[in-house]
């Protein structure tokens, strides 16, 4: 047994079974023993952020972590932005990162690079292996400092001589350490300011978004008066009609500073006090009010799911009825031309029972969110860290975590572009993926903020940076060069008459919703 | 003036007058100054890596940085593996990364991230601005970074309050150190050395491969017997029929070893000595002989073009007859299925005169590379750092640094995807580009590698990870659906056939070329 093989089947033992991953020549042991261990399942990105996207979307919808495989500095380097997301989504991961045989190394050779440099800031953990009888080991401490609560990224930085070498064993698992409990005593005191005549709002963010946590926070709210609210960018909340109600945190801080108005008490579980998401001229970056008094129920590190549950005790609420999301029965006019709005409703009817939402499409879906949520209960996914090309790789992490289950993309044509590649591995791998792309031609949110960061302007030198339409993307010409079945909708009936028969069929599919 | 115009006109002042960019909110007051700077011209890319790669080419071709604009650490993260080859090719570039605002830095927003972190593994220089006040002395200090010998990577971080506070003043640029200068004894023990009966290496990079440099290298080699010699990755070399022959240091140490078997000295200009790209089990990366005497003439800061020209005064080489590339005139068949060979013929045969050559054919292209200079003189650009995704970028900066010039992009279907946004930005500025896209289907130099590195496996798992064959790639459709007339060529003579239409109109195109 080499190096290598000790690393895949460590990573196996720790339950660590699929691996994203587009390798290089410092990787080729690694890549051969994908034949000697099986149970690894190879994913293949065409570039980087492709796959650590995908290793934060099966992360997300799987709840354990897959590994990556890049090739050394700049490999890591391109897959940096969705590793900075999946941190923000507290998204476990192990990063094996090759690098330059030790040997190798003082020769500074072109693909040279600080490794650990670049991993440094979006990682939890990061370690370079020194010996192939060590990278088994290695291999279990980075997969124990990844499952670390709430979620972490690990990057193991392996040398070509700890993959080529030999190696004896296989590491076993390592133990994780019991999750953080909030102390009883952190139970009643919350229960007691629940009880209080306050205008209360409860943020949750996290595990508590998902199954019985999300019902008892609903029962909790519902029990006390208390609003329950999540953040504008939960990494994954059920919802959908007969889900519990959750009030999201508008995403502009002027309108959530309103939505805030008048809070006397924030109760954070696992969540974190609001904040804007970009800083403006004279505008506040803290949105909690004046006065408003903070407590914490759960730390994002700390068991939300037990402390909900001991909480519903404490305040007694089994009882209460929590506010659920209703089915909308609105009609809407199919005739003429397409839009966002109609484009939610098309959606929202038509979505299955039990897919996977996953949301980029920024100007074209924020102010539709709430319609979005009236369809069948599923699943849905945010960009969390605010670095623009996540969801597409999201998807297709998720597509592999959730083979059974219908994914729907929504993206802006400016996101899309940042990660296309990901249409090709969610055609390899044939996952059941419906991508939107609204096709408005622009950085629409950056026209927007342009006004609102105070500096007014359509010279033909801004919109040189904002403007996608010349040339336009042509989107079925794309997806169909990716290998996915793509087409175009122009008109609301045409954009329904697409999405109910790609709801009907299994596999990748594009739809170019051109709006008007 | 606020900060981001003081910002803009003092680039502008340092005769930076390219931007390339993708901002973000963060970036607005930035781009709003666009249209009050019309000297500065902004180029949109797609996706970061565009960016950075396109800043790259520019300054190849321009001898001069253009800037960038990066939307905060993600943004400056998609964008690194092209500065890491930047980097390698001593290209000045300035990049600037937007902040969020000073006041936002506490409240660990969403997009935060540690932006001087991502930034120092490829930089050179990295500085955070602290006030409006100081942005446009902080520009002039980014670009004489950048400038300084032998070109230079400066990172300056903008906090958006830099750019929208009140400014005052434009910065005057800033006088650039004299260049480091080669001592005379240097020259002179140099040329004793050169008149030693000995088996001698001259290995040049940089600006001594260009113009008067190269000529005057290449007297010197005719005239003390030296064997001229560019490393395999040179970042810009003249070349074509008539040009200096000079040969290329094979890429494959082991190749390499036997190319420099039996040299006893090695005359570094501008270059280091030579290492394997890769180190494999049991062989060497170093790649000098054993004995071999390493004599430096330039370090790469130094002035070579200087000290070529007095070695050249030294060694009485004047009249001595370079050795030049001969127009090869072999004939060839036109009939059959493509191959890379036929293609480097092809392509040979009907360059056009003061054409630009970016390679990253990999597999492809290495075994032609000696054909493909005896086409027509032309500039040949490398990729210098090994992160592929280079070359189409590097293309299309060049392009925007030289509009009258043709360029040619030869380039693997797997490089081809990693930035395939640049195809876009070729064609928003209609630049003179024709790309050529190997499609052999895999990462074809990774299944040659994996035999090397002595893994040799055909398992589905490792290929799982080296081909792209399921589905195959159509690149007629992702070239048309990014704005550029894109053809498939499947035979010898429909590529020729492409070809020739090509170099006969200006703008954007793509051939395909399917591999037999």
């Amino acid at each position: 047994m080499n190096g290598a093989e000790s690393l895949l089947k460590s990573l196996v033992a720790s339950n660590v079974d699929v691996c994203f991953g587009n390798p290089g020549t410092s990787e080729m042991h690694f890549v051969a023993a994908l034949d000697a261990v099986k149970e690894m399942r190879p994913v293949l990105g065409l570039q980087e952020n492709v796959v650590t996207g995908a290793a934060d979307g099966y992360a997300r919808m799987a709840g354990k972590p897959a590994a990556t495989l890049l090739h050394l500095g700049p490999g890591l380097a391109n897959g940096l932005s969705n590793l900075h997301n999946a941190r923000r989504a507290s998204s476990p991961i192990v990063n094996i990162v090759g690098d330059h045989a030790s040997s190798h190394a003082r020769y500074d050779a072109p693909l040279a690079s600080d490794i650990a440099g670049f991993a440094r800031p979006v990682s939890d953990w990061v370690h370079s292996s020194t010996s192939a009888r060590t990278v088994g080991a290695d291999a279990a401490r980075a997969v124990r400092a990844a499952r670390e609560a709430p979620g972490q990224i690990a990057t193991l930085i392996l040398p070509a001589d700890t993959a080529w070498d030999a190696a004896e064993s296989v590491a076993a698992p390592l133990p994780l350490a019991p999750r953080a409990q909030a102390a009883p005593s952190t139970i009643d005191r919350i229960a007691d300011k629940l009880r209080a005549d306050l205008r209360t709002v409860l943020l949750v963010r996290g595990e508590a978004l998902l199954g019985d946590a999300l019902i008892a926070a609903g029962k909790i709210a519902a029990k006390t008066g208390a609003r329950l609210v999540c953040d504008t960018f939960a990494p994954r909340i059920e919802r959908g009609a007969s889900r519990v109600h959750v009030d999201r945190l508008p995403y502009f801080g002027e309108v959530a500073t309103e939505f805030l108005a008048g809070t006397q008490m924030l109760i954070l579980v696992g969540a974190r006090p609001p904040v804007s998401f970009f800083a403006y001229p004279d505008k506040p970056s803290w949105l909690t009010p004046d006065g408003c008094e903070v407590n914490v129920l759960t730390h994002p590190h700390e068991d939300s799911v037990a402390a909900l549950t001991a909480l519903l005790d404490a305040v007694d609420g089994h009882h209460a009825e929590e506010s659920v999301i209703k089915r909308e029965t609105t009609s809407f006019s199919l005739n003429g031309g397409l839009d966002a709005e109609s484009i939610a409703q098309i959606v929202t009817m038509h979505l299955p029972l039990n897919a996977i939402v996953a949301d980029e499409g920024i100007s074209s879906t924020l102010p539709y969110y709430d319609l979005l949520g009236t369809a069948a209960p599923h699943d849905f996914l945010n960009l969390t860290g605010g670095a623009i090309g996540s969801m597409m790789p999201v998807s297709t992490g998720a597509g592999i975590a959730c083979p059974e289950r219908k994914i729907v993309t929504l993206i802006g044509d400016g996101s899309a572009m940042y990660t296309v590649q990901s249409l090709w591995t969610q055609a390899r791998e044939n996952l059941d993926i419906v991508t939107v792309v609204y096709a408005n031609r622009g950085y629409k949110v950056l026209n927007n903020e342009l006004r609102r960061v105070g500096a007014p302007t359509d010279g033909a030198g801004a919109m040189a940076m904002l403007e996608l339409n010349t040339p336009s993307l042509d989107w079925v010409s794309i997806g169909q060069g990716l290998g996915v079945a793509s087409v175009r909708a122009n008109s609301k009936r045409a954009f329904e008459a697409a999405f109910v028969s790609a709801m009907a069929q299994r596999g990748p599919r594009l739809i170019e919703a051109i709006l008007e």
